[in-house]
C-alpha cells in the first residue's frame, strides 16, 4: 500500500490565505484510511485575526442595510449550489453517502437562501434594528422608551463539529453575516478539509466583504484571551469542551455571550394509540432506523431513547431489525450507510455501546463486527447499526451518548412516566412524539418542553411534509438547555438578535424618530403642497403627512352602510339596543365606516405612485362615533422600505381618524406600495 | 455609648421560618453604627430548599394562568405600599434619605404592578405562552411549526445588591414569578434586615401560592452545587463575585442561566449645543448632581463618567459645584443626602478614589472629611460629594468605579472621540445624551448602544416627564454586555420569558391547535348549528366557524362605495388606468368594500354575546377582486382571553375572505369583546 502525503490545509484570516510552516497533523479518509490532508494553525496571529474581524469586517458590514446583507447571503448560496459536485465529492472522504452529503451540502445553502429570504419579509431595510413597540413612558407623551438592536463590534467565533462540515458552518455564519458581525470559523479536524473547501469557494467567490468571514485550519491557540464583551462564541460540540470554553477566564471576566449546542440524549416516543399495524407505528420505526443509519447516526439530533410502550417493545424491536438488516454498510458510492469520521470516533462509539449493555442488551447488531461492502473493513471507521433495548430505571440510557448508529428503545406505561423519563435526559435538542391523538400530544409536549429545543409530533396528517426528528429548520431554534449547551441558534430573527446588543432608549418623539429612521407618534409631522400620495418612494420622508377632513357622519349613513353591507347590528340600528350595551350607550357608525370614510378622505385617485394599499396593522377603534361626528383623518408617512430587487417599496401609514373634539375614534397602519421614482423612468 | 444586640434574622425555607442557631454576626446602622441585627444561614439544608421550590412551589404557580399570577403581583403591590411606612422606617437605618427610600421601596412596589398591568396586556389568559407567529413548513400546510415558552421547572436564586433591598428582590421577583418559576431570594447582608422586613410582609399576606418565595438571610452555603439546568440564577453586585459565580462547576456543567448585573462605568454627555444658558445645560448639570447624590451615589446606574466638551469643563465644575455645595450631609431624617451603606464602603470608596486622582483631580469635596448634620461623624459612613476632572486618555476613568457620590468631567472635542470614550468603558448598564440636537443624539446613540442596556436622550421636550438617568423602568431593558455582566433583566414580557424554556413544535394543524389551545390555520373547523355570534365566551371553543355568503360584487357596488365613501382611487373607478397598474391588470374592488361585505355577511345582528368589535389585526388583500366575484367569509374562532375582573373577554377570530374559486382576496383577524354567561345571569 502506498501512502500519499496529503496537502497542508490553508486559514483564511486577517485578508490573507495562511499555509502554516511545518508538516502538520494528518488528517485521514474515513473509508480508506488514506491520508487525505495535514492540519495546523501554526504561525497565526489570533489576536491581530480578531482584531482584523473588528476593524475591517464589521465596519464593512455595517455599512450595508440587513436587506442588502441577505441578497449577499442568497447570491451565495446560489454560487455553492453550482459548486455542489465539488463538495459531495470531498463529503465522501469523511465517510458520507450521497444522502448524508446532500443533507450537509444541501442543507446548509438551503440555510443561506432561508436566511436570505426571511430577512427580506421580517428585516427592515435599514441598518436599524427596531424590536418591539414604542413604550409611553409618561401621560403626555413626550418621553417615550423604544428598544433597538445593534450589531456587536466583536466577531462571532464559531466553533464546529466534525459531523457537519458545511451545514454547521453556514448555519452559524448566516445569522452572523445578517446581524453585522464577522465570522472567525473554525472547523473540529477530522473533517476539516471539508470545510476548507467550502471556504476556498466562498472567498473565491468574492461575494462577501473583507473581513467578514476567517477561517482557522487547525487549534485556536490563544485566540479566547483575546476575546471581549464584544464578541461571542457560538459553540458546537462535545459537552466535555463546551464547559472547558465556557468556564475560560477571558469569557467570564468579560461576560462573553457563549452559546453552546452539545451531545444530547434526545428522544422519540412512540404513542400507545400507534399499535403496530398503524401508519404512526411504521412511520415510528422508520423515523428511529433513519436517525440511526443518516451520517451514520453522528447527529447530534438523533434519536437515542425510543420510549415505546411496554407492550410493543417485541413488535418495534421486530419491526426496526428487519429495517437495518437491509441497511448495506461501506463504500459511499454505493452502500446504504458510510462509515463514522474516524478510528477514534468507532472506539469511542464502541466504549458507550460497552456502557449502555450494562443497562440493557443488544437486539441488532455487533459493534465489533460488521460486513462491508465495498470497502477495506479493517481501514475504514465501519460500524454497525446498534439497537439496544434498556432498563428506563438505570441511569445509563438517560446519560451515556454514543455518537453512532445507536439507540435504545425504553418501554413504558403511562404518560406520567413517558414524560418522567424524557426529562432524564437533561436538556435534549429535539424529542418527537409519534401519535395520532392530539390530547396525548399536547400532554407530552407541554409535559417535556422544559427540556428540549424542539419537538416533532409525527402521524398521518403531517409524515407526507414532515422534515423528520433530526433536521433542525432554519425558522425554528436549535439547541437546548441543560446537558444540550443551553444555546439557543437560528429560530430565523432570533437568531440574528442573538448577535446584536438590544438597548432601551429613552427619549423625545422627535428624537426616538431620528434615531429609528421613523416616525413616532407626537413626533413632528411635515404637511406639504403636494399630496404625499404623489410622491415616489425616494421623494417621502418619515413625518410626511395629510390632514383630511371632515366629514359628518349621519344616521343616514349609518343606515345606508347598514344596508349595503347587511351590517345590521343592533348597535348601529336599534337605539333601545344600542343604550344597553355597556360600551356605547346609543346607536354608534360601524368600524368599517370610518376606515372607509377615512380613505375616501385620504385617497387621491389620479394614477400616480401609489399602486396598491395591500393591507392594515394593529386597527383599533378608539371611541364610539355617533351621529353627527365630524371626522379627520391625519395620514403620516411612517416607514419606508424599498425592496432592492424592484421597482417599488413598502410603506407604512400612521392613520388617525379624529372626531371634531380632537379624540381619536379610530387609529391603524396602512400599508402601501409605491413606485420608485427611478422605475417610472 | 450602650451596644444592643441586634435581633437575629429569620430565613423562610422549606414552608418554614428559619431561626439559626448560634450568635450570628451583627449587622449595623449606616448612620449610629449601632447593631441593628444578627445574621446567618446556620442550619438550613439548601438542597432540601431548592427542592421544596421545585416540587411545591413550581407545580403552584403553573396551575395558574399568566393572568392569575399578574392578579397575585397585584394584590401583592396594594398589600406592600399599606405597610410603605414600616418599610421606610427601616430603609433610614440602611443610610437612606426618605426620597432614597421611597425610590427603592416605591419604585420596587411599581414594578410588582407595572409587571400585573402588562401581563394582562401582553400575556394571554392562559398557562401556554405561544411565541411568534405559525411558520408553514411545507406547501400543502399539513406540517407547521409554533414556538412556545414554558416555565422552567427549576428556582430562579436570586442573589441582590446592597443598595436596594426592596426595589431589587422585587424588580427580580416579579418576572419569575409571572413566568410561573419560584424564587430564593438572597439579600446582601448590610442591608438584609430590610429585605427581611419586606419577605416578613409578603409571606404574611399570605397572597402567594407557598413555596413560590423562600428567602435566605446569610450565605447561600452549597445551594449552587446543586443547580441544575432547569434552575436559573440572577445576580446583581460586584463584578468580582459575578465572575466567581458565573464560573461555578454546577453552572459551567449544568449550563445553569446565569444573569449578572454588575458595576458598570456609566455616562452622560452634555451636547455641543448645550452652552451655558440652555435648558440642556443646567438639566446636565443637575442629572449629574442628582445621580452622585440619590442613594449617596450607591446605585449601579449612576453617572460615573461626565463628557463634556472642552470649552464648558469650566461651567459644569462651577454650576454643579455650586449645586453639590447645597447638599448637607447627615442624619437621613434632615439631610439632603444620608450615608453609604457600611463603614467598610465608605473605605472602598476612598481607595477608589485615590486611583481616580492618579488621573485626574478633586474639584469639589475632601474624601477624607465632610461636614454632618445631625449624626455622629465618626459613627455613620458620611461622605462627602466628590467632583472629578480627568484625563479621557488615562484608563482609571473608564475603569475605575468609586460606589458612592463620585463622578469625573472627562472633557471631549468630537462626537468621534465621545463614542470611543463612552465605548472605553466595556459595557455599562445605561448611558445619557443631554441635548436638543436630535441628529447629534442619532449618531451618538447608534455610536454608543453596542455598549449599552440602556440610553436616555434628555432635553428641554422631554424634561418633564423624565424618569432620569438612573432609573431602570420595568417596560425597559435593564442590564449591559461586558463589564455590566452581561445580563437583561425586565423589559417587559423580556424579563418574564428569560424564566422561559422557548421550544420549537413542529406538527399538523390540529396537533398544533390541541397544544398552544388557539386555533390554527388548517386545522379543524366547527360548524355549528347556533350561530357562533350567540355563544357566550364559555361556551365558545377555538375552531367554532361560520361560512357566510356568497355575495357577489358588481362594477355598480364598486361605483356606489366610491361615491359614498369619496375613495374614487383610479384602480377601481378608471378602466385605462387600472389596466396599466402591475398588480392590478383591470378595475378592482375597494379593500375597505371587501371587508364591510364580509362583516355584512358574518355578523349576527341582533343583541347577544358579542358586545363589540373593537379592532382588526393583519389584514392583508391577497388577491384582488374583479366585478362579478363572489365573496364568501369564513369565520373561525381563535383565541379566547377571558378577563380575570371582568363580566367578558377579548375574542380573536380568523376571518378569510374567499372568491368563487376559493382563492383567499383577503386574510385578517377580526377582535371582538363577548359577555361571560355568568354576567348575564
Amino acid at each position: 500500500m502506498t501512502q500519499t502525503r496529503g496537502a497542508l490545509l490553508r486559514s483564511y484570516v486577517s485578508g490573507n490565505w495562511h499555509t502554516p510552516p511545518g508538516e502538520g497533523r494528518p488528517l485521514h479518509d474515513a473509508v480508506t484510511g488514506d491520508e487525505v490532508a495535514r492540519i495546523s494553525s501554526e504561525g497565526i496571529d489570533f489576536g491581530a485575526a480578531l482584531t482584523y474581524g473588528r476593524t475591517v469586517g464589521g465596519p464593512a458590514l455595517r455599512e450595508l442595510t440587513f436587506h442588502q446583507r441577505a441578497a449577499l447571503l442568497k447570491a451565495l448560496g446560489g454560487h455553492l449550489r453550482e459548486h455542489r459536485d465539488e463538495l459531495y465529492a470531498v463529503s465522501a472522504q469523511t465517510g458520507a453517502i450521497l444522502g448524508d452529503s446532500k443533507f450537509d451540502v444541501d442543507g446548509g445553502i438551503g440555510v443561506l437562501l432561508a436566511y436570505a429570504s426571511l430577512a427580506k419579509r421580517e428585516l427592515p431595510n435599514d441598518t436599524v434594528y427596531v424590536d418591539g413597540a414604542v413604550t409611553p413612558l409618561g401621560r403626555a407623551g413626550t418621553f417615550l422608551g423604544q428598544h433597538v438592536c445593534s450589531p456587536l463590534h466583536g466577531v462571532a467565533v464559531q466553533v464546529n463539529a466534525f459531523n457537519f462540515p458545511v451545514w454547521g458552518p453556514l448555519e452559524k455564519l448566516a445569522p452572523a453575516f445578517l446581524a453585522g458581525v464577522p465570522s472567525l470559523i473554525k472547523p473540529a479536524s477530522p473533517t476539516a478539509f471539508l470545510t476548507a473547501r467550502l471556504v476556498e469557494l466562498i472567498v473565491g467567490s468574492g461575494l462577501l466583504p473583507e473581513g467578514s468571514l476567517q477561517f482557522v485550519a487547525g487549534g485556536l491557540g490563544d485566540t479566547f484571551d483575546h476575546l471581549t464583551g464584544q464578541d461571542l462564541v457560538s459553540f458546537t460540540g462535545s459537552a466535555a469542551t463546551a464547559q472547558t470554553l465556557r468556564a475560560h477566564p477571558a469569557i467570564v471576566r468579560n461576560a462573553v455571550r457563549f452559546s453552546a449546542e452539545a451531545d444530547s440524549l434526545n428522544f422519540s416516543a412512540l404513542g400507545p394509540d400507534a399499535t403496530p399495524g398503524t401508519e404512526e407505528f411504521d412511520l415510528f420505526v422508520k423515523g428511529l432506523t433513519t436517525e440511526m443509519t443518516v451520517k451514520a447516526g453522528q447527529k447530534c439530533t438523533a434519536i437515542r431513547r425510543a420510549f415505546v410502550p411496554e407492550q410493543h417493545v417485541d413488535a418495534v424491536v421486530e419491526a426496526a431489525s428487519a429495517r437495518l438488516a437491509k441497511v448495506t454498510v461501506g463504500d459511499p458510492a454505493t452502500a446504504g450507510m458510510g462509515a463514522l469520521a474516524s478510528l477514534e470516533q468507532r472506539e469511542e462509539v464502541r466504549r458507550s455501546v460497552k456502557a449502555l449493555t450494562d443497562a440493557g442488551r443488544i437486539v441488532f447488531g455487533d459493534p465489533d463486527s460488521v460486513e462491508v461492502t465495498g470497502a477495506d473493513a479493517d481501514r475504514g471507521a465501519f460500524v454497525s447499526p446498534l439497537l439496544l433495548v434498556g432498563d428506563p430505571e438505570r441511569a445509563e440510557p438517560h446519560e451515556v451518548e454514543a455518537f453512532g448508529p445507536v439507540s435504545t428503545i425504553l418501554p413504558y406505561t403511562s404518560t406520567a412516566q413517558l414524560i418522567d423519563y424524557a426529562a432524564r435526559g437533561q436538556g435534549s435538542l429535539a424529542g418527537s412524539v409519534v401519535t395520532g391523538d392530539t390530547a396525548f400530544a399536547r400532554e407530552v409536549v407541554l409535559g417535556v418542553a422544559p427540556w428540549h429545543g424542539r419537538i416533532l409530533v409525527l402521524n398521518a396528517k403531517d409524515a407526507k411534509e414532515s422534515t423528520g426528528h433530526g433536521s433542525p429548520m432554519p425558522q425554528l431554534v436549535h439547541g437546548g438547555p441543560g446537558r444540550a449547551g443551553g444555546g439557543e441558534e437560528m429560530g430565523g430573527i432570533r437568531g440574528v438578535l442573538h448577535h446584536m446588543q438590544r438597548t432601551a432608549i429613552q427619549g423625545d418623539p422627535d428624537t426616538l424618530s431620528a434615531i429609528t429612521g421613523r416616525w413616532v407618534t407626537g413626533s413632528e409631522r411635515h404637511e406639504t403642497d403636494v399630496h404625499p400620495f404623489r410622491k415616489h418612494l425616494e421623494e417621502l420622508r418619515p413625518g410626511d403627512t395629510l390632514v383630511a377632513g371632515p366629514r359628518v357622519v349621519t344616521q343616514e349613513d349609518v343606515e345606508h352602510f347598514a344596508e349595503f353591507t347587511g351590517d345590521t347590528f343592533y348597535a348601529h340600528m336599534d337605539a333601545e339596543a344600542a343604550a344597553a350595551n355597556p360600551l356605547f350607550g346609543e346607536r354608534v357608525a360601524h368600524g368599517y365606516l370610518i376606515v372607509s370614510f377615512a380613505a375616501g378622505l385620504f385617497v387621491d385617485p389620479a394614477p400616480g405612485p401609489v399602486l396598491a394599499n395591500f393591507g392594515v396593522d394593529d386597527l383599533r377603534f378608539l371611541t364610539p362615533v355617533k351621529f353627527g361626528d365630524e371626522l379627520t383623518v391625519t395620514l403620516t408617512c411612517k416607514q419606508l422600505t424599498p425592496r432592492e430587487s424592484a421597482g417599488y417599496g413598502e410603506v407604512r401609514w400612521d392613520a388617525d381618524v379624529t372626531r371634531q373634539d380632537g379624540e381619536s375614534v379610530a387609529r391603524y397602519d396602512v400599508l402601501t406600495l409605491v413606485a420608485k421614482k427611478e422605475s417610472a423612468q
